[in-house]
């Protein structure tokens, strides 16, 4: 299992629409092969950034299947308008369960 | 409910010291005040970079009740040596919950 933490900043006034983007992408993100579970975190100190957390049954799952798959062009086509600048993505494994 | 995200990159070398030292650490984010889950996350990208996961009730259990505590102390005690350079934190809300 792979986290993908994507940090996103949106331009200034389209914190609403870049939200909406994300949620009208649900159905993408579902059916992405190794895809379990996606979500929106708005940050508290810069309130036009993001962390898209993906997560992946694979690291290809994202960086091949998905990224080559005609639904990201979708996603990107929902959401890319928002966005201030390129995403950072970084892949994390849990590697510590404290509790 | 509020997720703190500390991104710590630590000496290269030091991994394992610094797992365990998370790992030694549960039990004192365990008992802070309004932290309900902590777990560490490894980058892929930086092997030597890892997310530190924290949810706390509020901002202020972690901004003021743990970093104003001397269990602070002793969690810096615990990591501390590990770190190449200051942990950088921010803190964010769930916005989306897409499946």
């Amino acid at each position: 299992m792979i986290l993908e933490i994507a940090q996103i900043d949106v331009k200034p006034g389209m914190e609403s629409e870049f939200e909406e983007g994300v949620k009208k992408a649900a159905p993408i993100f579902k059916r992405a092969k190794g895809c379990t579970g996606v979500t929106l975190h708005r940050s508290h100190e810069m309130p036009s950034r993001y962390r898209l957390f993906v997560q992946w049954g694979t690291l290809e799952n994202h960086t091949k299947d998905f990224r080559e798959s005609a639904d990201f062009q979708q996603w990107r086509k929902l959401v890319g308008p928002c966005f201030a600048s390129p995403p950072y993505v970084e892949h994390v494994t849990e590697v510590v369960r404290g509790f």
